[in-house]
């Protein structure tokens, strides 16, 4: 593990929420940044010709009008980037993109120039999501497929229920503070404390099984109770003996197995030489 | 496992390096902040007065002088924010972050304002580094616990020889690129079939075990005879035997021990009532 300080990049949550941002090109590229922005939710304008359009751009233009202006034509000059929040090129066309690229720095407009890294404000990533969870990989310019690799160890490490359980202890939190009010100072403190406790405590999975009744129940017979912790097995959400967690259940049965394997077969050796 | 487009952010890793960053505070959050951004290589301004520095805050100032300049005072006005290229507000007054942030909207400065979200242009979220390789995780503002645990989970997925793979399969390009030179098409392509082809039939951690010679010793054996693909087993990089990745072998081992035991107790048992 390398732990060096410096030679990185600062990875980042950018906010595009109802902001304008500008795509120009429309193969596969432009699909792609059509597909990442459109998670942050921005009004996308795309600017290509139809001739050049890529089936999954064409197909995002179609279904996606309520976030996606379309212009069939080229890039005009710098009257595009009007109002914008964001620009990201994706030519074939280098020359274009480095003079997209100037105009946006004059006009201090984040930019993004597929296959030309020195002159991008930001860098793409592969990315997880999951509901609220999001999880971005870079491996700062060392090639997309090491990314996707260490995407999928990453996936292997995740049960799919994070999502879900990030948005169940949102929804708790939220109860809570109806509960608790107030904005920071002791009782702050203590909701921060009982949250972190039960976060600890609890496997994510656990917090899946809550609905709404049992959320109140666990305010209730938890917090209310001078801020206890009660445990998910109290809950019936975990058995209250954990089958699958022991790790040491199957390689014991196998061993018994052979065991009783190893008596019976030598007690029928002896039993055949016996009878001789 | 939530596959929703829209409700999130736009993760991206931003590029500082050279760029002059101002960060307004001095406490906690302010020193995170210098540790998260250090990463990318900025120039960093720290404005804060002396009485109110994080131990850590000052250490950095005192260990890194040669990326951050000090100085011992409160934000003066708009003059402090000329020629920064991101600004950060670390500050319990949150008029003066609310001011400082307004000031850099006008200049189109991104800035990020530590407990005041709706402000924010970007977002911070846990990260993982080793050397190349950068992993961010954000909960889209639901809690840094829940991502904290998320980190933990990843980290579990990962053998803590992911960035020193992604250093040397790094190397073993660039060597490839002086082997056969050339930008895009025919030989472009190839190239880059070849080290996908790789990447796909080794692991990860068999990249490890590669040094000058090797790799050299790999492109000659591998490239050079019209783009094999050699074995990592025939370079000595993993045993003949994979002992190791067999899932099998240790239960394999415990079944046998046990079926032995078997044996033995039984012929005992039978020995000691033949005695009798």
């Amino acid at each position: 593990m390398t732990d060096d300080i410096g030679g990185g990049s600062l990875l980042v949550a950018w906010q595009l929420k109802e902001k304008r941002i500008l795509i120009v090109g429309g193969g596969e590229i432009a699909s792609q940044r059509i597909q990442s922005t459109l998670v942050a939710d921005p009004y996308i304008t795309v600017l290509a010709p139809q001739s050049g359009l890529h089936p999954r751009t064409r197909h995002f233009i179609e279904t996606r009008d309520d976030r996606i202006t379309y212009h069939d034509r080229t890039f005009q000059g710098a009257g595009e980037l009007e109002g914008m929040a964001m620009a990201l090129t994706a030519l074939d066309d280098n020359d274009l993109s480095r003079e997209i690229v100037g105009m946006c720095r004059e006009r201090r407009i984040p930019v993004n120039a597929a296959d030309i890294p020195d002159l991008c404000d930001f860098y793409f990533g592969a990315q997880i999501r999951d509901g609220p969870l999001q999880i971005m990989i870079s491996t700062n310019g060392n090639g997309p497929r090491m990314a996707s690799l260490i995407k999928s160890r990453l996936q292997k490490g995740l049960s799919g229920q994070e999502g879900n359980a990030i948005v169940k202890v949102g929804q708790l939190r939220n109860k809570l503070k109806e509960r608790a009010p107030g904005v920071g100072g002791d009782v702050g403190r203590q909701r921060m404390k009982w949250m972190t406790t039960l976060c600890n405590q609890w496997e994510m999975e656990d917090f899946t099984a809550l609905d709404d009744i049992t959320m109140d129940k666990l305010l209730s017979e938890g917090w209310d109770q001078g801020g206890r912790v009660p445990s998910p097995v109290d809950f019936g959400i975990r058995p209250r003996k954990d089958t699958i967690a022991n790790p040491y259940s199957i390689p014991l049965l196998h061993s018994a197995v052979a065991f009783a394997a190893g008596v019976l077969a030598t007690t029928l050796l002896f039993l055949y030489r016996g009878k001789k």
